[in-house]
């Protein structure tokens, strides 16, 4: 009797996504694009299928900055960083970085080296523990407006990769961010906005310390970078942390490189995506010749590699969430 | 209808796990230390409990070497690591050392301090891919026995323990393993025993770089110790993967004093959990004195901060898995 209502129970746990969810990317334009994404899911999926691919090794991988939510002008964290040092005591920072800060001049600042970075990020991400800095950065998320579009942040997330997200989860995948940006910072509003929970989110590491304030033990973020999590190092964090090669990885700069070409030189059925920004009426247009997101080496192997390429114009539907 | 339908299933979901396993715990004697366990996961986890902790709050962590497998006479990868470097070119270890490895004198070892055995750790953990590196374990489990009950070791694991870890994951939990042993080598072994997947081994870590080798992208193991995951590190690197502070920290010794102390000074529902070994007839007996595995302060603190003390002579009605 348990065995066929266990029977019952396992067949509706299979059919009932297929009945809810007609079209899982609504957002995606009919096309070669769209059609690459759902056959590799179902190879994947299918029990029988040549691509079968049990869960333990459905695991896809996202970059975050201009891969599930834009980067442009420069990155978002960084621009929380800059308000938070206009406002903090910037005295001790380099004078010519003090002055750019001052004035909003963010070429200046951005031009200012990995020592001026660092110093820089210091006033917004050291020497507070990581409880208080995500509070702080929540607060931030909750009244910060884009300088452009005048949308909050977390109002800049791409649609058709929401969708994704969703579509790879109720097929069995894990999917997990793995990003130049701080993780600490991501882990914020990865979980409302993406679904993606804090244990999978890998990013950048600044220094971190255990420390002892009357009689509780404490995470402590410390200035320095203890790992930027950025071309090389992606794989390997991806290594270190999930602790095996994903089938698929999405990116959308040179920074994603190795990340994809490792990814999708696995053995069996292995798909990586490059996200190609080309929609300057709806986002922006920009990738060889771009300081922020620069996409270029990847763009070149992109087919010789078997990469779907996203042309955000032509592939998207919508590129953000409607507004209420 | 579907609504109707989906009711059931999850009526069904919530119920069968109550009729298939009447007690989750049947390796535990009953007595208090059994009753307490029962009574936070139940406490935690009955929706209007006080104490109910959503599924993205269930998270527990566990140390590996004496608190899921044994770690006597000296700890299994060193076992692994003696056995390789015997085998291998062991010329350039310093004189001493490769003296006592070859009379098989591992007190001399052991006392070799960091640099000696960083060396030769490096015979059998390093410059060599990931992949052929878990191999190498995976072949070396499957036929290597304790040198003083002949199991093979992955049959010295703690069958309490695996009932612990199962009881939890059927309660939504999420079972992490945080061990100063290396990740790579626990993964190899780690979802067949425990099922604990890759992604949730959190451990120490080598140097890692990714290399191309006739245009194939690897991640290799090179020298050195890249994060030693002990003490105070074990709390930042649980912050670093996992992002969040855990419900339940288990250990066994003073090098798990710190995830203890940071884990259960989390509001909330928090349980801190320390096996002791005090059962010389069935598995070894060993505290503040012990080379491998000390625990002596962890032990006159577990009482004041009321964390669990297993009692493995007393709360085990079974040590190992019965062999076949
Ligand atoms: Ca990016
Ligand atoms: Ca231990």
């Amino acid at each position: 009797m348990i065995t066929s209502t266990l029977r019952r129970v396992l067949f509706w746990m299979v059919l009932l996504p297929g009945i809810v969810c007609a079209d899982p990317l609504p957002s995606w334009q009919p096309g070669d694009t769209k059609r690459a994404l759902i056959e590799f899911v179902e190879g994947t999926t299918t029990v029988g299928s040549e691509d079968y691919l049990p869960r333990s090794q459905r695991i896809a991988v996202f970059d975050n900055d201009g891969t599930l939510w834009a980067e442009q002008p420069y990155y978002f964290q960084l621009a929380y960083a800059l308000e938070r040092a206009e406002k903090a005591d910037h005295s001790e920072l380099p004078e010519t970085l003090a002055k750019a800060l001052e004035r909003g001049d963010i070429a200046t600042v951005l031009d200012s080296g990995v020592e001026g970075l660092t110093a820089l990020l210091a006033l917004s991400h050291a020497n507070l523990s990581v409880a208080d800095f995500q509070a702080d950065v929540g607060q931030w998320l909750g009244t910060a407006r884009h300088p452009q579009t005048e949308r909050p942040y977390t109002a800049m997330v791409y649609q058709p990769m929401l969708e994704l997200l969703s579509y790879l989860r109720d097929n069995g995948y894990l999917t997990y961010i793995v990003s130049g940006g701080g993780a600490d910072f991501i882990r914020v509003f990865a979980e409302p906005v993406y679904g993606v929970p804090p244990w999978q989110v890998i990013g950048s590491l600044g220094e971190l310390e255990l420390v002892e304030e009357a009689g509780r033990w404490v995470t402590m973020k410390r200035p320095g970078v203890a790992w930027l999590d950025d071309g090389m190092n992606k794989p390997l964090s991806i290594e270190r942390v999930i602790g095996q090669r994903p089938a698929i990885a999405v990116g959308n700069s040179d920074g994603d490189y190795p990340m994809l070409v490792w990814t999708t030189q696995g053995a069996g059925p292995r798909l990586g995506i490059l996200v190609h920004h080309t929609d300057k009426a709806r986002e922006f247009a920009y990738d060889r010749e771009s300081h922020i997101g620069k996409l270029d080496k990847a763009l070149d192997e992109a087919g010789p590699r078997g990469w779907i390429r996203v042309d955000m114009a032509r592939d998207w539907r919508l590129v953000f969430p409607p507004q209420p």
